[in-house]
């Protein structure tokens, strides 16, 4: 059992923590704890440098039950052993499953993987947290439901992980936060509590309704280290008899404006109800092809590339991608009032391909699946932009209102940080009911150790800037957690004492996923 | 300063009490202060027995600043006087603005009424807590802003009250916790958070983006005492260009079932977008009716006079009101598409009426307001079902899967128990695309003090028969707080545990509503 590699948790010697490795084998058998370091470079910030970054746990976890969870919780307790809790830990843009405190114990919950329930009528499902988004629809498509899931970009990330991390889809269910329904926590204390319904033995509306008699805390487990959340309902979209998966291409940098100007009525009113993305042409190209295809020349890529990759590959210099879900005259009647609408933005390009939703996933081709929910990892071959097979990324996300201005002054900021950094400006906007989230790829070469160094470096400095124009992120990076939470600072960190004073009450003796954006327990945050 | 009538506060003199007034008057001003027993009288459970109802507050304050609020926690702190904070208090059918704990201060913030801010744009209104429906319906009309709000039955409620009690209303956004973005809490503590995006000073997307960056606590200010909610984002409904308020008329008792099963594709798909309500006969003559008029037997209607009603008034036993909001052509196409679900349903009868939305206001006839968000105080008439103008109710308000087995077994034993205490049975069934939430209205003659003893006892029963059943309440009155929480027993009531917890953590003197929902302070849950 060599630790000699891995960091050990804060507080603890060797020997100690060597007790404390012996006591989890021994209530949860050998197989659940790894130590081995080359076993544990898995779970290493993915995208980071080896010599830059300390992000590394002092063992991991695989528990496959409830029980074994409360055993695991008993004996950290004792020893004040400091967990991570991940589901699948596939958040790559933001640490992957890496802990942000040096030497916790890794709590991978992968093994717990069933999918409970999948209800058609009421179009829900109950699931554990190692149920990847495949999982889910392979479990829907085999047990042949007439219902479709929203996926985010990768589908190999948890359902639940990618839930509690605030994460988005593109189909009318895309704010997946929006679409969960009911958890199940155990607390640090080892006590189960279930959300809403759930609260009640023997209820029948855990899934359907959120709500219960009293406040609801589903909010809380969420990008928090408030509890382990152990099931999760989510709800999910009957299968439409008509998917049309359109797109709008606005050939000049100066369209973004008028194009969210033009999105957001259509997006208020629901005649688009998905999720819209509104890509720049580089985000599109990275898909695409690799930098030195175009540009082989240091600091950002010069507009006169920007518009030679807008020719070449058809593309606009924002690209936006929606659908239309439904029975067929309702589509066809929404996508007229679309054409109506994008009749008056000069110069854009608007078209669509219509699907039949019962056979939807044998028919629908690679670039149409993500909002037919259908997950793939297709969007991988981005972070090959700078480094080919070695390229890493670091998402920075800001939100702006969905209004032309802001989204415009927002990318523009952005834009003008991210090139004087010499880097790259690719940036996917999720395109909500009434704000626009930013997703600024901040691609690398992983060999190029002053570029990984840059992107970090930049990352800090669009945070700092960012919230100095009134713009918080909606994820953030291990990396930059303590600082993105700095930046909440109303009536002096207000939010920060709150966070504080419920971890405290909750956890006290701050075993749980410690650093947690930006919330540490009180032993941890006394030297702050 | 009188308070010889009054309940004090437990714990209190009379004489202690008296000073701690007089703190409060000194600090508020005497006009904010009210003891006389006459002018407390408003704030009595409105439709319960001055001789059974134990509910009346000791004192009531109305500050008009967030300043106020924290100058009152600083003395009710000091001196452990209990508040019972409402915003308009109209929740009548729940016990209205009395405070569950004998002799707790109201704190009444009704003066706190200001319009913040109207995005049109966004679609979103700032509100403070004393705003009613009609103050921010007027204020849209007043600012010409081509926006729509969801209102509840009735409109004289508080906006941020009635989303804090988990309402209603029959919009699109009628699920009005589901609307709520952003808050302002001052905490027992006096401090003052920001939810969401509000936490970072000058950030534009405290309305936009439901979220922050970690967890998410607004929902544990809903039906709560964990602090008092100033100010709360409201999201608004572009106001469409075609509105179409439509009904389905089921004769037959037993078409409740079949009903359900056909609403529900239409509501899940949203091909029907807003909340709809089924509604028995009696609910309807209720509405147009007193009992007199039709039986003046005792014990519960007989079917024979429910045929009766049904024969007469033109409507079904079971009565669907729905809306179509939006461009005329997509609400053409959808009006056709529940055509055609309707036509599979023997003896519905389907109708609709249409409206331009830009001329709703002045245009549309009472019966088709409310799914308008037009606010009205219409519905009143229903109390007068037995006792005329002295008439009075109480609702219980369980939710059932949006199944038809569900909603019919619900249904069923709520009417079975309901009329085993000699009352009538109203139902009227919120669909929402998941759950059905049955609000049953216990109607009684306030002068009968043994028929309003039958339907408080007849609502304690209904806790328990349901919650056996597997359903729970989604809110209750003052008297049945602590049962209905009481039947929320997983493991143990870890609900109840959790929930003390965070009390205990935010609000270690347990100033803030005592009781409400059952979450009691440390000290007055000792003896339990």
């Amino acid at each position: 059992m060599a630790t000699a590699l891995n960091p050990l948790p804060p507080g603890l010697s060797e020997r100690q923590f060597a007790e404390v490795l012996k006591r989890f084998e021994a209530a949860l058998g050998a197989d659940t704890v790894i130590t081995a370091p080359a076993a544990l470079e898995e779970f290493h910030d993915p995208y980071n440098l080896p010599g830059r970054t300390d992000f590394k746990p002092s063992a991991a976890l695989f528990p496959s039950s409830v029980e074994q969870i409360q055993d695991i919780l008993r004996i950290a307790n004792a020893d004040r052993v400091p967990l991570w809790t991940v589901s699948q830990g596939r958040n790559n843009a933001y640490g992957g499953a890496a802990p942000r405190l040096p030497g916790a114990v890794l709590l991978n919950l992968r093994r717990m993987n069933r999918v409970l329930e999948i209800d058609e009528a009421c179009a829900y499902a109950l699931v554990e947290p190692g149920v990847r988004f495949f999982d889910l629809y392979e479990a829907i498509r085999a047990g042949g439901h007439k219902l479709m899931i929203s996926v985010p970009d990768l589908g190999w990330g948890s359902v639940i992980g990618n839930t509690l991390d605030h994460g988005f889809g593109y189909t009318p269910y895309g704010d997946h936060t929006a679409s969960q329904c009911g958890m199940e926590v155990v607390l640090a204390n080892g006590d189960i509590i279930r959300t809403g319904m759930g609260a009640m033995n023997g209820n029948h509306t855990w899934q359907t309704y959120k709500k219960g008699f009293g406040p609801t805390p589903d909010g809380l487990f969420m990008q928090s280290n408030f509890g382990i959340v152990t099931k999760m309902g989510m709800w999910l979209l009957p299968r439409p008899e008509c998917y049309m998966s359109c797109f709008a291409q606005c050939p000049k940098e100066s369209d973004l404006g008028p194009l969210i100007e033009t999105i957001r009525p259509l997006v208020l009113d629901r005649t688009i109800p998905n999720y819209p993305i509104v890509g720049n042409v580089l985000g599109g190209a990275s898909m695409m092809s690799r930098r030195k295809d175009w540009y082989d020349g240091d600091g950002a890529l010069p507009d006169s590339v920007l518009d030679d990759m807008t020719r070449k590959l058809g593309m606009g210099r924002w690209n936006l991608r929606f659908a239309l879900y439904g029975h067929e005259a309702v589509v066809d009647a929404q996508y007229k009032l679309v054409e109506a609408a994008f009749a008056k933005l000069p110069g854009a390009k608007l078209g669509g391909r219509k699907y039949a939703g019962a056979t939807m996933a044998d028919t629908v081709p690679a670039q149409d699946r993500t909002q037919a929910g259908i997950p793939s990892l297709d969007i991988l071959t981005m972070v090959a932009w700078y480094g080919g097979g070695e390229g890493g990324h670091l998402d920075f996300s800001p939100v702006a209102p969905l209004k032309g201005a802001e989204v415009v002054k927002q990318t523009a900021l952005v834009r003008r940080v991210v090139e004087s950094f010499g880097l790259d400006y690719s940036a996917g906007i999720i395109i909500t009911p009434r704000s626009a989230v930013q997703i600024c790829l901040l691609s690398f070469d992983k060999k190029d150790s002053r570029q990984v160094e840059r992107a970090f470096d930049c990352c800090k400095a669009l945070v700092v800037e960012a919230a100095k124009a009134g713009y918080g992120e909606y994820r953030a990076h291990l990396e930059v957690m303590d600082l993105v939470a700095e930046q909440y600072g109303f009536n002096d960190h207000a939010q920060r004492r709150f966070n504080e004073t419920l971890k405290d009450a909750l956890d006290p003796n701050g075993i749980l996923s410690p650093g947690k954006q930006g919330i540490w327990p009180k032993a941890m945050r006394d030297g702050r």
